[in-house]
Formats: structure tokens, C-alpha cells, sequence
């Protein structure tokens, strides 16, 4: 291990300062779920540098059960098309009058113009880690994955870029267009690329779906 | 909306720049799960200002899903010294020979050490966000807590502060002396406080129980 100063003389275990602290805390608040897209396409060597962010988050055991999928062929996208479009009319019949009429107006994907789309797997009979942790809690595997989509987000949008994640979607119908091998679980599925504008408020908050509620509501004691 | 210079003269949307990028990879790359902890109390102040870098976490149709508990009682802590001590004796013997050698000398939780804990959960049955986005994948929920797990544990190594998730627990024999109500699901257990030493690598590795794997190996196409 090593915890002092590297050999080029940049000391790797230095503290964080208080500016890249309120840096980290304006980056937490001005990542958002983003629906609209520019089509360029992100530099190879950008995605991979946040495919590699993601892949520093914790995992259970150090078991790294993330898969990521890049999904590029026209069959498999039109398939993710036509699996949303169905997913969201069922959805938007669930609702009644005034929220109905708001949810049709909700932009709730970017499918078509998000230039790279990230599938997100969860690998469950992985070896890796050796079943460490997750004896009475099994789901750690799973979370272990939503931390490094977290990871992803927020390189993302220390980039500038962008990331959608599209959650109207039947998982078991693309099981076979998307070729999931059957113990990797969904995830994610994530349309990547550059917003259209930088948005300061969540999308849903600014046309009246819901609101933010304070800290203070979700904080208890025992 | 406000997406301009605010009235104080600061640009709340400026973009991030590459210094700012290349520490936040640091703080990725150098957050650790931590088992050995100091005793003294974390400060207040600091206590709240990671939870409100939780709080500013993505969530489904906006719905905010987390539930922090701050469990300070030593009724509730002793319950859950006991239940880990079950479930860890459990687990060891699951192991044969070697790896049951290396089990035993892990360190797995830092319980009594830890000046803070916290239990996460997930409220499952709230009605903030309206049912957005979690009808074909009702997952969706637990998912969003999981981000804000991430986003506490990136601020705190930011500010030097330590986590480590414990996941060997019986979270249904701690429903009762945590009284957890019906509707919340049991998301993580976290102790808090301030590292023994900061660490360049995951202990795991370290002691020889798993190795990390390249991005490569997790990596695909379609």
C-alpha cells in the first residue's frame, strides 16, 4: 500500500480542499435526469473515462457485479423504441384526467437522439467476491451496481454531458433482443450524451409534476 | 429558472473545470468501505451537511424515497451489535478451510467504535412522485436511495470523514428494536466517523480475500 507522496511528486492521499467541497456539493445539485438531447456523439475517450469512474464505486466483497452494455445496433435500439412507447401508453391510461394530461405532456425519453445508450446489468451468480456480505442481504449485489451508475452521473456531468435514465421499459420482453445472458438482472437503461441546455431545476419540478421536499421530512431518530 | 450568474456575482452553471474533474476521479478512486474507526463524535454541522449532499440525489418521478435514522439509543445499538454477531458466525462457518481462516480475520464491522450510525431504508408505499417511472420496474425506488448512499460517501471521504456499509445483519429481527414501520424496506446500515488511517486500496484486497478486475472485463457490446 502506499500512502505518501507518488514518485512524479503529486502526494495521491492529500486532503480534499473546501473549494473542491463546494465544488463536489454544486456538482450533487446540478446533476439532473436528462430527456433532451443533442445528437453529436461523445468522444470515445470521454465515455470511457465515465465507464471507468463507474467502475471505482464499492461493491460487496469487492465483487464488481456491474455489466455494461453499449447498445449500438439499430435492431436492438428500435426494439428499446417500441419496448418504451408501448410501456409509456400503458402508463399514461393509469393516471385520470389533469395528471393524465400532464403526463402526456412529460418528455420521457431521449431515445432517439441520445447518440450512445448504456444498458446496466447486474451479474447475480457472479464468483467475484465470494458471496461476502451478502448472506442476509442480498440485494447488496444490485446496490452495489446503483453506485457506480451514480459514479457515471456525476462524472457525466463534470463533463458537461448528460444521462437519461429510461425506466418505462419492459425488462423481460428485451431480454432477447438485447441478448442478456439469463443470470445478469436490468438495471439501467441509461441514453447518454450532451443536453440540449444545462438545466438548474429537475424537469418534473419545473412543469409541475412534484416537488422537492426538505431534509427535514425524511430524518429521524431512535 | 435560473441559469444565469447569480445576484452574489457567482455563475451557478459554469461549467466544472478539468482540475475540478481530475480530483473528483480522486475521490472516486480513493473512497473506502471502512471497518476501523476513531471515537471521536462527528461534528453536527458537517453530520447535516452530508446528508443534505444525500438529499440532493436523483430520484424516480422526484418521489425522495430515503429514510435516514440516526440510531443513537444503546438499546438499538446493542440489538444491532447482536444481530451482526449472529449473522457474522453464520456466515463464517459457510466458508470451508482457507477462505473460512481469511473470513475470520477480516474485519467486518466497526460497530462499536463508530460514533455514528445511520439506517438507511426506503419508504415503499410513499405517494411522492405519483408512480412515475416505477410501473414495469417498481426497483426503481430502492434504486434512487442507493444514489443518495453515494453521494454520502463521496462527501464524506471528501471531507476525510469515513463510511463503511455493514451488510451482515438480519434486517427482519431488526424491524422490532429499530422500529422500522411496515412500509419501510431496510436499505443499508452505515457506521460514520473518522478513519484510523486514510487507505490507498480496499482492505479486501489487501488481505487477500479479492482482487479488482479491469473495465475491460465488464464491458460489452450489442
Amino acid at each position: 500500500m502506499n500512502c505518501g507522496p507518488e514518485q512524479d511528486g503529486v502526494d495521491r492521499m492529500a486532503p480534499f480542499s473546501e473549494p473542491f467541497r463546494e465544488e463536489l456539493l454544486r456538482l450533487f445539485q446540478l446533476r439532473r435526469d436528462v430527456r433532451r438531447f443533442r445528437r453529436d456523439p461523445l468522444p470515445e475517450a470521454d465515455l470511457m473515462a465515465l465507464l471507468e469512474a463507474a467502475h471505482t464505486a464499492p461493491s460487496v466483497g469487492l465483487s464488481q457485479p456491474w455489466r455494461f452494455v453499449r447498445v449500438q445496433s439499430p435492431a436492438a435500439r428500435a426494439a428499446v423504441v417500441a419496448s418504451f412507447e408501448k410501456a409509456n401508453d400503458a402508463a399514461s391510461k393509469a393516471y385520470d384526467d389533469e395528471r393524465a394530461r400532464l403526463y402526456r405532456n412529460l418528455k420521457l425519453a431521449g431515445l432517439r437522439e441520445a447518440p450512445e445508450h448504456l444498458l446496466v446489468c447486474c451479474q447475480t451468480d457472479t464468483a467475484q467476491g465470494h458471496g461476502l456480505g451478502r448472506a442476509t442481504l442480498p440485494g447488496t449485489l444490485r446496490d452495489s451496481v446503483l453506485c457506480a451508475i451514480q459514479n457515471l452521473w456525476l462524472a457525466s456531468r463534470a463533463r458537461g454531458m448528460a444521462v437519461g435514465w429510461i425506466s418505462i421499459l419492459d425488462p423481460e420482453e428485451l431480454r432477447g433482443p438485447l441478448e442478456i445472458p439469463p443470470h445478469w438482472q436490468w438495471v439501467a437503461y441509461l441514453c447518454m450524451g450532451w443536453p440540449e441546455k444545462e438545466q438548474d431545476h429537475p424537469e418534473l419540478e419545473a412543469v409541475g409534476w412534484e416537488q422537492r421536499r426538505p431534509l427535514s421530512e425524511v430524518l429521524f431518530t431512535r
